[in-house]
């Protein structure tokens, strides 16, 4: 029997783990495998011979896996690396493949979002040239969501949950105050929209905010917002607004930079966009104003996740090992919404060449025309990703998550 | 029968609704009051007439109780305002008592913190002085922790569960880098350090971040910071920081203001402390840093709120019947600890006098003699504060709150 390797990639996400733990799932089930290994810092960890075997701490331990899925970020750690051309450049992929070799690696699960795809594209092709026989297969996860070929990815609708729930409370925290306010939350996202456009699932029967929703799909015109800004304040008190961190002028020039402001040393210091905001209507409206960025919680906020995002995470982790058993390689898994009443979706898999080193905007016909919210049809398409909750485990009072010990 | 009154005011916190639960709760099952009205956004409300029943929603309806119970903010709005003293200015008082008179009110519940002890204390003298039959009973809140004559405030649990939380999320969101960095952590509290102390319970058996814990009770040495992070970057890849906003310098400046930055018009615009320390770290150090700014979240995240927290809150409402039954007024009720080996806490009161305008800062004993730390004993002190969990009741994806459409 031979041996598989798991790495993850990229940013983290709440779901990234859920689909480790899917991996490592289904290969304790099957008896394709002798030993399944994890490579710490995705590639890069084979390339510096950072390899642990993960079946002492999962098999036989239900929990352990359990406890896995719902722990944020990635217990295998994580790096931002892309390989070279292999024609270019061959003596990684020579490491990498003697590596394998000795270990008799015969499958490869890379989970990971945009760059990770390329490198599992790279590395399908590298072992077919030199024919080595493995399947190397792609498990999409970004919370930017903006990967081809998938209906969303894993990971987005947790941090699209997160955003919403925080926008509620933001609200909730916002009314209580009789005086007049705009209230500018910054969502990650430099260049795709979803999670921005998330924040429009915080509208219930009572709260209406986010009143305005900027994406950077579109041109943003500070003119244009303070206009959009006067107009709600002169039926509103407190006007709410949720904005990409990467909007853009029409010249294609970050806000956040247009604003840039320099520190006591001289420096240009970049501030956020939120910031940059801030200041512009502090300076021209004048009334109360507070900018809020999420920051990384949005994309680590395990306790809030969506038990839809984390169960098809790890179902796409289960679904990989099923792929390369059938000797499937060169593929990124994909979900597939069909078209029914109800939210379903089906797992397939296209050639990872589809998807690597592109990006999914959000549609114009998704933005309403004036630029400034969202439409019904993303509502809808929004709304199915954020259902249910993970239970969470706590103790002593905080989440009781799987230890990377191994990280620290 | 007569009616009775009740407010909410300051800023908000996961637990102050709770408290109002508690209030109306107990009325409704008592039978010495005809009407419980609430007073929308504190004791502007009765100055503005803005008074609602509140009979109508919550009689015979233990759900809406329930909901209110785990609802974020403030339901009856909040206010900052402090009356004059009625000595020298006697006009609000007269409309205020006139109109208790009209609408036969004879107790008034005010939930709040300091700047509410205070009108609490001044209602209740002014109220003696025209032989008004009153009780005015003072309910405590705030996340900040500083009230004295308390062992804790309502509000404060539910914040350093979300503090702790988010420390922990972000503490996996940081190991999974394979490179050097600085994360900085910015939590409220201006002048009492209670709720970055909190941070600390994000330790558990792997994790050991915050590494460094500064409260604004100790003049923060920016020398002194540098080389703390110095030193630990020789042992540790990862160094995360818990920094209160309100730390100065031995001067007594606010870091903040002293790393003041200009915009491209010239204007000083303080950023917050977290970024003025990221700039330092980055000018200094030049490792990656990063800077969180947890924000209004820590106030309002109901969603990961401490249900011994809420509890308390609630019993305190309902206690708070029960003392102006028994012709308790000038009162603030407070929480008293037991001192024996499980988390037990009674119910006490004390003239609000003792209490208004006065602040409790964390002892000097509970930090560590480097100043960058906390100790056992203060960590002793917090962790009953953070345990359990609330049912929050999730719709549509996102928590099901109470409506507060008569705030918007």
């Amino acid at each position: 029997m031979s041996n598989c390797l798991v790495a993850q990639s990229g940013g983290p996400t709440a779901a990234i783990n859920a689909s480790l733990a899917g991996v490592i799932d289904a290969v304790i089930r099957s008896n394709r495998y002798n030993t399944i290994y994890g490579s710490i810092n995705g590639i890069q960890g084979v390339l510096q011979h950072k390899i642990i075997s993960l079946n002492s701490t999962f098999e036989n331990d239900a929990d352990a896996i359990h406890t896995l899925m719902t722990s944020p970020a990635m217990y295998l750690g994580s790096c931002r690396y892309k390989l070279p051309s292999y024609t270019e450049n061959p003596t990684q992929y020579e490491f990498i493949f003697e590596t394998f070799r000795q270990m008799d690696i015969r499958a490869f699960f890379y989970i990971g979002g945009n760059d990770s795809m390329d490198t599992v594209a790279k590395l399908s092709e590298y072992a077919k040239s030199i024919n080595y026989d493995i399947m190397v297969v792609g498990i999409p996860k970004t919370i930017d969501n903006d990967l081809v070929e998938t209906d969303h990815t894993p990971g987005f609708g947790s941090a699209a949950k997160f955003v919403a729930t925080s926008l509620l409370e933001i609200a909730h925290d916002t009314y209580i105050y009789d005086i007049e306010s705009v209230t500018i939350v910054e969502i990650m996202g430099r260049d795709a929209g979803w999670l921005t456009a998330s924040s429009a699932l915080a509208r219930n029967d009572y709260n209406h905010a986010p009143h305005l929703i900027y994406l950077p799909e579109r041109p943003f015109s500070t003119f244009d917002f303070i206009d959009d800004l006067n107009k709600l304040l002169k039926s509103k008190k407190n006007v709410i607004v949720a904005v990409s961190e990467g909007i853009k002028d029409a010249d294609g020039n970050y806000i956040a930079a247009t604003n840039a402001v320099a520190d006591k040393f001289g420096h240009a210091q970049l501030s956020g966009t939120g910031k940059a905001l801030e200041q512009l209507v502090k300076s021209t409206i004048g009334c109360k104003v507070r900018s809020i960025e999420l920051n990384v919680l949005q994309r680590s906020a395990m306790h809030i996740s969506s038990l839809t995002d984390i169960t098809e995470a790890f179902k796409l982790g289960q679904e990989a090992v099923a792929s390369a058993e059938m000797g499937l390689t060169g593929i990124m898994l994909t979900l597939n919404r069909e078209h029914s009443t109800n939210y379903n979706c089906s797992i397939g898999n296209v050639p990872v060449s589809e998807v690597a080193n592109q990006a999914k905007s959000v549609p114009r016909e998704w933005i309403n025309p004036e630029g400034n919210d969202v439409t019904e049809d993303m509502i809808n398409y929004l709304r199915p990703l954020i259902l249910g909750e993970p239970k969470i485990r706590f103790k002593n009072g905080i989440p009781d998550y799987l230890s990377i010990k191994h990280l620290i």
